[in-house]
């Protein structure tokens, strides 16, 4: 087996404190994961992410099968040893990249043709392509080719997109069990390999959402995203779906709940019963001078920290919140240095992480007991 | 006293192993030092500077000065304090940012009228308004405000600006001793504070250089600075001139050659009994992409580079080359990512900070004895 899930406990409310098995890494859960788009968390070294305890990141597909491409990364080891990042790894399928930056997309059943926003190149992904390009990239998880429904859409689009995903979902799954054992890591780890994980759509249509997780679980995925949420949609209705799709899945697998989302949302959607979660936001924010603390957002830039000698978060205890200022901060930003990035970056994603360790103490400490 | 200089061992060929004891550290000399222009070495942060084992780094008063001013650092504590830099810091004069950087220059015997390359904003500085400023940042070591003569330079010309280098080199040092108690950590220093270097111009004539050298030494400076090289002049010249005025400055004196250069210089130089430089290019070179290795330069970029296993110098044992390979640097360049430049700056500073430290191991063993 490539993947299992120990579940240590359960908690009343649906909240799992669990331990995700995979070939690199275990993963302790709920956990966030960080995303490494290019392969590269983006301004925060490898080393750092380590001190950080991230034991699991995220590359993106898209992006790499683009540049340096899939087949360099495969020739040189996989994207762990081309990246030097020795811990679990998760691609996505390129599905909502291609639906979201690449131009003049056309979709059919086998597939989506587009162009590439690097050089307006054309190309051609199908379920086929996006897990042969994922085995050769050889993240611990890899997920279905789907087709992420926009928000609003009529029901007659989410039916149709619905029908797309599930045609997919199938198609994907079937390629990547012919050629799992391909990953080139595979006799290093004792001819463990790679999982996939199925992707619940379905727009905001509850019955659409229980309906795609159903029949993804008859096919029998190693675990389950739900995609297609902060998409645009108010908190209340994503939280809804959540709620929805959860208790349809297998509790012995683990539930991925894809770019979500802020520090509240990761901790309740943690508290539900989400093992799983990844988001652009505290690295993206973090660039922008947007910190998350425990005492709220502070934006870096505001002239009011000019010399505010306080820590970013004074109730952090991470390397930027031990050693450097506010003042430091705002003024690495104001005179446009790269270090305001990282530095800012690191934060976030510690306090992102640590939000994840606090409640899965707190997850440990209560509830009914043992969850085995 | 604030400064002391321990000559541990004089070689044949000019070259000193020395100890520059410095309220914030003691520097192992020679030393190169990171330029540190706005308060951060560029996309380097301070932890891993401390672990390049960097113990000297400058900061630029004319940045500084600008953004975030100089006040607000010294009621924040001083620079050291306000970037969380434990160790030894230079600053410069803001002379020569203000001849390269700002526009509208008009240069009086008073000091200098200029605009500011950020808003345009108009400032006067002057010797003494230099020496205030660099009171305020705090650094161990200030330098003397001086003229940066161009090149080339007509002899009439370098014999005018060397007149207003000497006369502002007078009122930088009175005005120096007058003030330099006031720096903002000097009780926590057991009442030790700041030095203050000369700076020896003169273009590229011998007698004008000999003439500066022997009227600064007269005024006794803390240590001596050789300025207005690498401007443009072809190297035999700048050894000529460094070698020209090296036996005329104190043995008991740190000597600094500001501004250079390639790591073949900065060795060179060391041996002939340069004690410190400093230069902006292992930082600006990296993140266009050019690592210095023990194999020669690597332009980055390159193509050939693009499934190139092998870490950028074999030769060294850089957190970046034990972790990455030249493939991976690669990537991070064409990709835009920010990663590239601290990785390729880690690298340089290491290659730069290792030449020192093997030419300091090879002076200890050779030579004809103690300094002392």
């Amino acid at each position: 087996m490539s993947l299992w899930f120990d579940l240590i406990k359960e908690n009343p409310a649906g909240g799992r404190r669990g331990r995700i098995h995979l070939p690199h890494q275990t993963v302790e859960s709920p956990v966030f994961m960080p995303v490494g788009t290019q392969g590269t968390v983006k301004a925060v070294a490898q080393d750092v992410l380590e001190s950080l305890e991230a034991e699991i990141i995220l590359g993106n597909t898209y992006h790499l099968y683009l540049r340096p491409g899939h087949e360099a990364i495969r020739r040189m080891g996989g994207l762990h040893r081309f990246m030097s990042w020795p811990r679990a790894m998760l691609t996505d399928s390129g599905g909502f990249q291609v639906f979201s930056l690449s131009e003049l997309r056309k979709v059919t059943d086998e597939g989506v043709q587009f162009r590439s926003h690097l050089d307006g190149s054309s190309h051609f992904f199908t379920p086929e392509h996006s897990i042969d390009v994922q085995i050769a990239l050889g993240a611990d998880i890899c997920m279905a080719f789907d087709e992420c429904t926009e928000y609003p859409a009529e029901r007659a689009r989410a039916e149709e997109s619905l029908r797309l995903t599930m045609a997919w979902a199938r198609r994907s799954l079937d390629h990547f069990r012919a050629h799992r054992d391909e990953v080139v890591w595979r006799e290093a780890f004792d001819g463990r390999t790679q999982s996939l994980f199925g992707i619940v759509q379905g727009g905001m249509y509850r019955d659409l959402r229980r309906e795609c997780a159903e029949r993804l679980v008859e096919m029998g995925f190693d675990g389950y995203a739900i995609g297609g949420l902060s998409v645009g949609e108010p908190r209340e209705l994503t939280q809804e779906m959540i709620a929805e799709v959860l208790p349809l899945l297998p509790r012995d697998k683990p539930r991925y709940v894809m770019g979500v989302g802020y520090p509240d949302e990761i901790e309740r959607y943690a508290r539900m019963g989400v093992d799983m979660m990844d988001c652009v936001l505290p690295t993206r924010a973090a660039r922008h001078g947007l910190l998350f603390t425990s005492e709220g957002r502070v934006n870096i830039k505001n002239r009011r920290y000019a010399e505010d000698q306080s820590p970013p978060d004074p109730a952090c205890d991470c390397m930027v919140c031990r050693r450097y200022s506010r003042a430091y901060l705002r003024h690495l930003m104001q005179a446009g240095e790269t270090l305001s990035g990282t530095l800012n970056s690191i934060h976030n994603l510690a306090y992102y992480l640590g939000i994840m360790q606090r409640v899965r103490g707190e997850m440990e400490e209560q509830g009914p007991g043992n969850g085995d």
